[in-house]
């Protein structure tokens, strides 16, 4: 790619989605600049948001604000979000890709709404049964990629085997130095394991995926034998958040157990450190956000309660994946599988 | 209960089943007799077992060895095991527990096996559509029980309610103190939230369960707001197997950390003490087994890494149970409520 067309790489972000919107937001962008070639355009309220961008110093040239005339509320749902208010920052976004004006765009507005909005305006790519989302957790090693971790909450075998075509993609975009294993999320090793979902699904993904590792145990996810694990929304979505609440909730007891007298206080100063490098290593900020994938186009849900620095690592990854060409591969796959498959 | 009846109490031991039977089995076995008032039955090979016995010294009144003839492999299927293999060291148990000859029942073989054996032979309660097995996970604060986790990988709202009824009861039954809360595992709080079977479910449940609090999604199940958690088979083995492994390996990365320099060794030595209590809390061993709920009698699945230590605590719960009456109360609750809610 050349230089001039890099340059011309856009990100339209919702600065109004997520708990500390727009302030948080806006600065996000701002610190993301550090990085270079790539303009963003802030959708949302004009006057605040230029009022918080007159506060500082940046490159004016590469950030721009559009004004979005409706807000959306936390416990609106997704439908009435997408239909009714279509001047909202969510809507103005996904229309940006639509209409090419924006390479990719980023909210940490409601998922549902993000989703919704993204999947009817954007549209899926041809071939694409059901987008999904989907989520990196941070490991000591790799990171895992879960999908699907909450859009489709009822699943059919061929939706699971195309969630592992689009991961396998998305974590080879990603992380280009690793040729990603596939496993099935289950209750046992045995093919013969897990519910009819899951016993239909085996079957079909170890016919047509190559690094295909077999069922993956609850306890095995973390453990790195497989670097893509498929799953159905609901699953996917009480693991994942399963698993943060356990990290959360240890690390506050490691916290409490600190402070329990003056020796331990004094352990846990010499260990200062190496605790917060740990913490750091499962943080998942450091991710940037769920993907949604399988819509023609990029499109990150940051998480609802990303500070600057979240939005900052959504925009990293949003110009990661946007420079990788991950959608004219999506494109191609799904086309080469869904030929020899049917 | 006076003092005599008491005196009956006889629990089965399967002394094969696990990774360490059979010797810790026995070990465990011997242990638990510091607590009074009841009798074991160790099921297996006689000579074995009796070699075992013959090194340690304990009231040998109160533990007897039946032999059994047969011995099941991890591998095999448990339609196999339990039609087949009449005198394997599972089936003369269930057998014993039928036949009134013990009041329960441990094996800490597989899952599968057990399961299978149990309600085969010892049969459900009247109006059990599906028993379950149901795991108490700990927590800093009371432990929460998970039902089910794995014995009902597909299911519908009616299995889902009676999950509640008798993970009420069993919560009741161990921890006489609280008057439990029940949720629904799902992945919003809204009862619009979830997949097919769980808004179904969330509806049924609300009209006949007290104490419902509604949906708790995976980040709030270790948070306390429900004591009894309900959820499908396949669900329920995939999340607590993400919680456990979640837990075992942040302590593995602790430990590397803690090893990481000069610095850190000197914190961690200071912090030895206060990081080992922290440990017991969220080990599983300490809360027995997994526990066979719906058939008509007493049945624990003990881990199958047990050693000594977990099988004491298994007996233990298991005598706990048997003192409770919680069968008759499982019997006197399923009727009431299937008397009014059809």
């Amino acid at each position: 790619m050349s230089k001039k067309e890099i340059k011309k790489m856009t990100i339209a972000i919702d600065a109004m989605g997520g708990d500390y919107a727009p302030e948080e937001i806006v600065e996000g962008a701002i610190l993301s600049l550090e990085e270079k070639d790539f303009s963003i355009i802030l959708v949302g309220e004009e006057k605040k948001i230029n009022s918080l961008l007159s506060k500082q110093i940046f490159d004016e040239k590469r950030i721009s604000v559009l004004n979005a005339t409706q807000k959306i509320e936390q416990d609106e749902s997704p439908a009435i979000v997408v239909r009714r208010k279509k001047q909202s920052s969510i809507n103005i976004c996904s229309k940006l890709v639509r209409d090419k004006v924006a390479d990719g765009m980023i909210s940490a507005g409601p998922t549902g709404a993000v989703m919704t909005s993204a999947i009817l305006n954007i549209g899926r790519i041809k071939g694409v049964k059901r987008p999904a989302l989907a989520a990196f957790i941070p490991t000591v090693k790799n990171p895992i990629l879960l999908i699907d971790i909450g859009a489709n909450v009822d699943c059919k075998p061929i939706y699971l085997l195309q969630f592992a075509i689009m991961g396998k993609i998305l974590y080879k975009n990603m992380l280009v130095d690793v040729q990603p294993k596939v496993g099935l999320l289950s209750i046992g090793e045995e093919s013969t394991k897990g519910n009819h979902l899951v016993q239909e699904s085996y079957e079909l993904i170890s016919k047509s995926i190559k690094d295909f590792v077999g069922n993956i145990e609850g306890h095995q996810i973390l453990d790195g034998k497989a670097n893509v694990i498929v799953c159905d929304g609901f699953t996917g979505n009480v693991v994942i958040k399963s698993i943060e609440g356990t990290v959360e909730m240890l690390f506050n007891q490691l916290k409490d157990t600190f402070l329990t007298n003056t020796i331990s206080k004094m352990g846990a100063y010499l260990l200062k450190p190496s605790l917060k490098s740990l913490k750091k290593k499962f943080d998942y900020r450091e991710y940037g956000g769920l993907q949604l994938i399988g819509i023609d186009g990029i499109c990150i849900k940051a998480h609802g309660r990303s500070k600057s620095k979240a939005i900052k690592n959504s925009i990293r990854v949003a110009t990661k994946v946007i420079n990788s060409e991950m959608i004219l591969n999506l494109k191609s796959e799904i086309k080469k599988y869904f030929k020899e498959t049917r």
